[in-house]
């Protein structure tokens, strides 16, 4: 049955206008056009079609909803607060405030019912795939006969922005190909960005190119007043269950005011006087601010309890099912408590000395093929790379429109293209919706096209997991286009993120196990093309402290420490020093994130003071004297050649190392230095 | 009149599918089968259609050609040498070697004739876009009646790689808007990627997308065979002058090979039994490689000759333009030679500590008003942040097509939309034209979506300027998802690019100064938000030498070293350690890269021993350590509220940093610290 509007939806809607209005002129910054123009949509969408608790914003089916386009926040804060969130009249009244639930755009670890975090465009929009897919993948997986547990939507808004941008581009030609008819996107054509008028820039036809990526493309011309309108799109968007659904509503931006369709709304409060002018046109006090009507509240909470209800349904299914599928049920049960199946950790790959040398890809490559039958949370793929990152476990099914052929939803690999930044945002849609630990291999170096997703995932806190081979010069003759030097700095410069360079299989476990158990902070696992050997001394545990001694040596000339392939080099390189007099330590570095978390004293135990500090790594050597005292590394671009030849033209040989070891160590003759590590705040 | 194709156009086409089989066998590595697939396109549009001169590749009003889908470099590779450009047999043998002029993906930087490095995908095609708007302004600012001086095309060839990359789709929705009728673009419809059949993850209705965008589309069925088709589409494309044309053209992989059609020939050489079937088909010799037939020889001189004589013919008429057009000749001229108007830097802003405080985003503003006139070869804009970047000079004029009444080509300032990984591609292209220097404007942050394209400006040695404004937690309200903290140090640890961050309006003039007169390194100016005294002991001179003693005092007890909006707070810092006794020397750092190039000499006066040193910026510390002892920065994300209470939050205040300064000062007391610019090797 079609919803039905009153005079009270309009009262709402003006309320949620005029929250952002009010909100926007206190905190005297912010974007008050956007919600002013959405709050039609948002108010027929939030309080006639979806289903969510406000009691408890994690509710496992609920419907999604992302504001893509996150400086309009005010809208959602509105919306949140109209609702029951907890988020207060004095919330919103403290919108971009220090320390304050209503930051400047959305963020989903500050705020309860912020599903993820936007504002950077075009990655709401990426994320609301991803969600989509996890949705269509727990459908597949749980949902059986009499018992649909999975069932919610995703709705995302976007504006012109994510529409110019190329990950919302990359994401949603995947939606299209994956068929998700579960995902719903308003885009707010408002023909209004910060420059002005979007034709100056903008001149594309939207739906078309949608139709192109084969989604359903609808049209609400009249976005401001037409709520049966904004409704029967809805509807049809949501009966269309093969084609993901994009809802073009043209709408006028920060409706109401005087300056009503120009960027003058656009991103600055409001003046004094237009605010009233507003508050008048819109039957309320000119003279109060953040004022709700009771209808509206009541309005609101009919809505909330309806969602609650739903929960209370679902509940109620769910313990059913667990009597009919218990297997399933224990899956699905520690799925929304977010653990892992008991002992899965017994099943990651240790190796010894004896074992063969194997680059860390195919290491990789073994922790999923021994992890893929026993992590059912795990769902992942490649950037179009899969027998270069090996990412694909041997009785991995795709995750697929069931009518290409190639799969169907329940399957657990993914064929993200080649669309990395649109990969990295779909993998932070996945991990948000709850239940999954999503993976996606590149090589290193194209890591950084998505460095825009992998910001947010380590900013909202959300652990996915990059597999990303090739990771140095060491993958030769493809060149210096594609061989990293600044991409570890990079992402060892982000905060809340790990940064593994596995030496071998031990640490390449460990990596995945410190990973995969992580509930808050995402990782890259830069790995090898090229073959490494088996390390004596590495162990999963000692690996996952982040770094260790390999190799200790009593009255040490030197430390060398080192990550990845230079670990193995660097061990032969102690040898040679051995053999010259010298005393050398060694340390296996494969992540500085948890290396950093440990104690001071384990980690003066790593790097002592007395002797001086030499890091070994195939990049630059930028941030590495937060260790060492002296750094060898490529400070240049790579070259294009088979491997050995590009180690050895930058003296990464076990010779070359041990040659800048003893320069080390003469420099340092009579000196004994501090460690690195004492500071002095 | 529509070229005629002979056998010998077979043979050609065969011969540059053999140099690509025996070029990858001899390698044991690359990618045959694109140029085996593309052969036939390249060969009509290079031998028909093209016009270009080996023997001086930079001929200014050559046709461009751009392999986006770099890993087939091989057809590239081969097109070279056959038509006369140094490169040779033996540097097609040595393809993938140390060394080589044949890298494993083309650099622009090394190889005469490859005009801009690809491999990266997607950014061949934007690049693309930039080449044909750099010809469409030039075109417009120095065609006059009877003077059509730059006539050329833009072409390009794109896989589906390139299709699925988001910035292609930015830089492709821009070249529609653009309405840039001068831009081809090949899109080797082969339906395989690395992965296999593209149905696994690409859908999407390719030509249709285009269409969208504004393009004319076009498709050859069969571009294997059909050579006619071929140049018809060709014709078809550059008779449409207010649109980019995309031709589809659909081919078989490996063409010839066993394994023609599948992925199987996409990144691995030929087995020998199949290179030998090959040959046999094509009439070569199995047993002989890299052989090219005479007659393909004599058939591409042809084409050489009479590129060579379009550039004489175009000297020609340069000369009677320069009689009739002694101005613009003046500027074409300089341009073509790679200098500047003569004195433009007498244009710059200088300040004395009497000036008020303002934003460094101003200060730039400031500069871009001051050039915009004087300097004909900036051309630039800002990704939709024209207001916030400050980046439109006073008199400046939008390039837009004539018909969207905005402006016209002549124009210089680019309304490039929320496309930064786009808009740094089209730099990329602007630049790799010649005659041009290309800013554009976006958020600090937002440099991050354009990692890609940033890295390429570096690696292929390209002066491009980023304006990259609001550049710290100095933004304030946007909170988090906007404030840099891992941004500077990701593009420090990039080789061959400036990072400048002024810290006042000489500062900020040195920054344009060094980036403007930089023939082949790439420059991001990082710019405040809010406002920075003007500081008593700044001048450009000092500044650009990108390090300099901003206050000195004998016998101090610390240095303190900052950049741009802390140097202030850093100064006042000093004045409060005075007051409690100490002596603080202050140095202002604006951009490492530039102070790096100083002598040791200059750099130890800079960074003396004897006293600790102690950074201060409010982002990572990471990468600090090499020129200080102790780092005072922020290793979390930031936070949301008016800007001065959240520097405060993080210590940022005179006290703040005053505080750290005397904990340093405690911490090396007794101790005489070695300057950190001390290396063994």
């Amino acid at each position: 049955m079609s919803p039905t509007f009153d005079k009270v939806d309009t009262v709402a809607i003006n309320t949620i206008r005029l929250l952002a209005v009010d909100a926007t002129i206190k905190a005297n910054s912010g974007h008050p056009g956007a919600p002013m123009g959405l709050a039609p949509v948002a108010h027929v969408l939030f309080n006639k079609f979806m289903s969510f608790n406000p009691k408890n914003p994690k509710y496992f089916n609920r419907d999604r909803f992302v504001l893509s386009n996150g400086h309009g926040c005010m809208l959602l804060y509105a919306l949140l607060h109209l609702y029951g969130y907890d988020l207060s009249l004095d919330d919103l009244k403290n919108f971009r405030q220090l320390g304050s639930k209503t930051p400047g755009h959305p963020e989903a670890a500050d705020t309860p019912g912020v599903e993820v975090t936007t504002g950077p465009l075009g990655q709401g929009v990426s994320n609301a795939v991803g969600l989509a897919m996890a949705q269509a993948h727990f459908a597949a997986r749980f949902n059986k006969p009499g018992y649909d547990l999975f069932t919610n939507y995703t709705y995302a808004i976007m504006g012109d922005g994510c529409v110019m941008e190329g990950v919302a581009s990359e994401a949603s030609s995947a939606a299209g190909h994956l068929q998700l008819g579960n995902l719903i996107v308003f885009y707010d054509d408002n023909h209004i960005s910060i420059d002005g008028d979007t034709a100056q820039a903008l001149t594309e036809d939207v739906l078309k190119k949608y139709e192109a990526y084969g989604w359903q493309t609808l049209w609400v011309k009249d976005g401001d007043n037409d709520l049966a309108g904004i409704a029967a799109a809805i509807e049809e968007a949501k009966a269309c269950k093969n084609k993901p659904t994009i809802i073009k509503v043209t709408t006028t931006i920060g409706f109401g005011s005087k300056l009503q369709g120009t960027h003058g709304v656009h991103g600055n409060p409001l003046k004094k006087d237009d605010a009233a002018h507003v508050k008048e046109l819109f039957g309320f006090n000119p003279n109060e601010s953040f004022v709700v009507p009771q209808e509206v509240y009541d309005l609101c909470s009919t809505t909330a309890a309806a969602g609650a209800a739903d929960e209370e349904a679902w509940n109620q299914l769910l313990e059913k099912y667990s009597a009919e599928y218990p297997e399933l049920a224990v899956d699905l049960k520690s799925r929304v408590a977010g653990t892992l199946p008991e002992g899965w950790e017994k099943s990651l790959p240790v190796y010894t000395p004896a074992d063969p040398a194997i680059a860390s890809r195919k290491l990789s490559e073994t922790v999923l093929n021994a992890l893929g039958d026993v992590v059912p949370q795990l769902i992942g793929g490649s950037a179009d790379l899969t027998g270069s990152n090996y990412t694909r476990w041997k009785t991995a099914v795709d995750f697929q429109p069931p009518s290409t052929g190639f799969g169907d939803y329940s399957g657990r690999y993914i064929r993200y293209g080649v669309r990395e930044h649109g990969m990295g945002a779909m993998m932070n849609g996945l991990a948000a919706y709850g239940g999954l630990i999503p993976f996606g291999g590149t090589f290193l170096n194209f890591v950084s096209y998505a460095a825009g997703a992998v910001r947010l995932s380590a900013l909202s806190e959300i652990p996915v997991i990059w597999v990303a081979t090739h990771d140095s010069i060491g993958l030769g003759e493809d060149g210096p286009t594609h061989q990293p030097i600044e991409t570890l700095a990079h992402f060892r410069a982000t905060p809340n993120i790990m940064v593994w360079r596995p030496a071998d299989g031990n640490e390449c476990s460990a990596a995945y196990k410190v990973s995969m158990t992580s509930k808050h902070t995402p990782s890259i696992l830069a790995l090898s093309r090229q073959n490494l050997p088996q390390l004596e001394g590495s162990t999963i545990e000692k690996a996952s402290k982040g770094g260790y001694v390999l190799k200790e040596v009593a009255d040490a000339n030197i430390t060398i420490v080192s990550t990845g392939s230079e670990v193995g080099l660097s061990l032969d390189a102690t040898k040679i020093l051995e053999s010259k007099g010298y005393k050398a330590r060694l340390v296996s570095l494969p992540d500085w994130f948890t290396f950093d978390k440990q104690s001071l004293d384990y980690k003066l135990s790593v790097f002592p003071d007395g002797h001086p500090i030499m890091s070994v790594e195939v990049m630059t050597t930028l941030g590495w004297q937060k260790y060492s005292h002296e750094q060898f590394g490529i400070n240049t671009f790579g070259a294009s050649g088979p491997y050995l030849q590009v180690y050895a033209k930058f003296g990464f040989t076990p010779e070359g190392i041990a040659e800048r070891a003893e320069k080390t160590i003469a420099a340092y003759k009579g000196v004994s230095p501090r460690s690195p590590l004492h500071i002095a705040f």
